[in-house]
């Protein structure tokens, strides 16, 4: 086989075939095929695309090049839901203790934040004494034990994934479905779980800014995990505005857990609903509106907060800092942005506002950065809300940052104020499943 | 400037300007830009091409990348003539004198033969003592003597095109026009020629295979040259049948030199008298009628005739060789093909003619393979003529290869007798010249 075919291949419209996806996989990962031929393939594939039964062998061969979890002792009652990036999205910290103390497992490994979007890992630690590094024994154990475990990514996921998409990233190719689609799937496929939720962001704050990429991406993810025999679903959510309020570490891990006391009238709390919802419908293969009954009882009855302390313990975290949240966010410098006229808010530009965040300290620009857990912002008001002049629209929040007036004025610039009240944009756009 | 922006800039349809190519082409030659970067903008051209104007300034920045040949002294009366690649092709060993005793400068650096088609250097070392290297100065003088001189490529003439087109090939991006297009021009303007006549060769033994992208890439050559400063024009010729009858070095020599002598009957001389007008046409700025009547008298009266022996002579070449030509191309060993029955050919692969005569010694599968000067072969017929059973085809010649079956089965194959004569099909397609 040559690399050279390959290329031409894609490159004329043809439909890759599974000997040909395996070995180019296979090779590459072992360093045997160069990355300018590599990087040739993935800009034929950004043209002329790739069909579903390709994009399922391209996933299926990066997902075995490397390590896998073995979660098959679970009974096909693991569980997990996959963001692909949004400000102020603490869902997981809410989702996973609502699936598991449902029945469901959630051994969930999950990322550290990079620019404008935060990382669930980031957030943990910024409860004192939590360990998001366990031994694969001790991560298993937890599971089975309290049916729940999230920590940092380990072993070798999917190292095909990880050298592919670097080569893309400083080649223009990232930014193909079937590409973006197989390299998410393949990491998620490695780590073991059986029921997929799949919350693809779309708006000004996420990686999709629209809704027709955003559905093809939750199809072409969706097709994957059952054509790789996997229960999957996708939610397409709304990140035009953050998730929420509160964006920063500690300050999201409060928010979070006001929603597992019952508080279930946020925005937060209607996406968590409706994400464990489906993953519940899938897991015991029940009507998802049987499933958000369940969801919605877990949540008010205190079984998802109990389960969510259990967890949090298990891990060595001090629970004591969830009885005085006020003190646990308290952050040395803090200033308050007021609106400076009257109106309606039309439009939050949630990158700008995760900037912000970083700005004060409370995310990383380089992978290497130290992050400031006490840092963020909470948003008083969001679009659709009347203001009025002199009115606190956001409190922004540092340690380290006395400062503040460029991250304020970035937030200014984040935030229009209108005449007109825009109209309300779902929280859920639509959810995606399998045509069976 | 960043790479990654010009190769999304070309990815998402948009037009490069001089800034952003002169530093791609300069960063990539001294090899900041790496390999995966540039196959990467490489396959984005492929599918989205390049503007009149983009493919101008390619081609420019390649030229200017190394060494170039300062032809000024001239006066503008410099010309060459360059094919595409061709099977048979032998019109340089005849346009060039032509042009020189018509008073065109003809300074020619001229490739090697590899796989199917020949060179003119090759053919040329034929001829015993002929050198086909000459040093800068004697290069000069002999062109400003006798108005002639062809060597062998020499000096570091675009040496952007030579690193782009080795990644190009291997990473399935050689087959777009304004990547080829500017491939060839950038060498031909490095060598400082000011009127240029380009022999685009298309079908079976040529690399265009139909007459629409021969003359897509014969306008985009012209358009660049224009662009460039340069006068050009492109002839687009038939290569579905070898040009002539002779395939082979000694061989095709021989042809040409019966050409030379007087003898325009051949398909060979009626493509020689066109490109050789062309060229007249710009050097002198005179209608094509006018040059035309000057070339044929020029072949027809000895004075073409006289130029090629003082040219031969001025490079070391024994002409002696011209007085008994049959002695000139002996070799060892022959074969006749016969037909294996009554009929009209109707197809001749030029390809595969071009490979058996590989096949005899005649030419280099690989770079450093050592040609047999007396190898190749002679049609007796070609396409369109009516042939019996048992009835000549042609002769196989080698010094090396005792056994010809193996060839003669591929000549074989090459060959299709059938009862209908094919159409006749144009040796010139079309001139293609400058909108202006």
């Amino acid at each position: 086989m040559r690399m050279y075919d390959i290329i031409a291949k894609k490159r004329d419209g043809g439909e890759l075939n599974k000997q040909e996806i395996d070995w180019f996989i296979s090779e590459y990962t072992a360093d045997n095929i160069p990355d300018y031929q590599a990087s040739a393939l993935c800009m034929a594939i950004f043209f002329n695309g790739m069909s579903e039964n390709e994009t399922a062998l391209l996933t299926a061969a990066m997902r075995d090049s490397g390590d896998k979890v073995d979660l098959s002792c679970f009974d096909g009652k693991t569980a997990d839901k996959h963001s692909t990036g949004g400000v102020g999205d603490k869902t997981t910290l809410i989702v996973a203790p609502v699936v598991a103390s449902l029945g469901g497992y959630v051994a969930k490994m999950s990322g550290r934040g990079l620019g404008h979007t935060g990382g669930t890992v980031d957030k943990l630690e910024s409860i004192k004494g939590f360990k998001t590094t366990l031994s694969s024994d001790e991560f298993l154990n937890q599971v089975e034990n309290i049916g729940i475990a999230v920590i940092g990514q380990s072993g070798n996921l999917a190292p095909a994934d990880k050298k592919l998409y670097a080569l893309r990233d400083v080649t223009a190719t990232v930014n193909s479905i079937p590409l973006i689609a197989s390299s998410i799937m393949s990491k998620k496929l490695a780590a073991g779980t059986d029921n997929i939720v799949l919350d693809v962001k779309v708006g000004s704050g996420a990686f999709m800014k629209n809704l027709d990429d955003a559905k093809d991406l939750a199809q072409a993810m969706v097709d994957i995990g059952y054509n790789c025999g996997k229960k999957v679903s996708a939610l397409i959510t709304n990140m035009d505005v953050p998730l929420g309020y509160a964006i920063g570490n500690a300050l999201e891990v409060k928010e979070a857990a006001e929603v597992l006391k019952g508080n279930l009238n946020s925005d937060l709390a209607k996406v968590c609903i409706a994400l464990a919802s489906n993953i519940i419908s899938l897991v015991k293969g029940i009507d998802i509106n049987q499933s958000e009954l369940q969801v919605k009882k877990a949540l008010c009855d205190g079984l998802a907060y109990n389960k969510f302390l259990e967890w949090i313990t298990a891990q060595g975290g001090d629970v004591s800092v969830f009885d005085d949240l006020e003190n646990f966010v308290k952050a040395e410098y803090n200033v308050e942005v007021l609106s400076e006229v009257d109106g309606y808010i039309t439009k939050m530009d949630a990158e700008k506002l995760g900037i912000v965040s970083v700005m004060l300290g409370g995310g990383r620009a380089t992978k290497d950065d130290e992050i400031d857990f006490k840092a963020g912002l909470v948003l008083a008001h969001k679009t659709g809300d009347l203001v009025k002049k002199g009115e606190k629209i956001a409190t922004l929040y540092s340690n380290t940052v006395k400062d503040m007036s460029k991250a304020v004025a970035l937030f200014n610039q984040a935030i229009v104020v209108g005449e007109q009240k825009p109209l309300d944009a779902p929280l859920v756009y639509e959810v995606v499943t399998k045509d069976v």
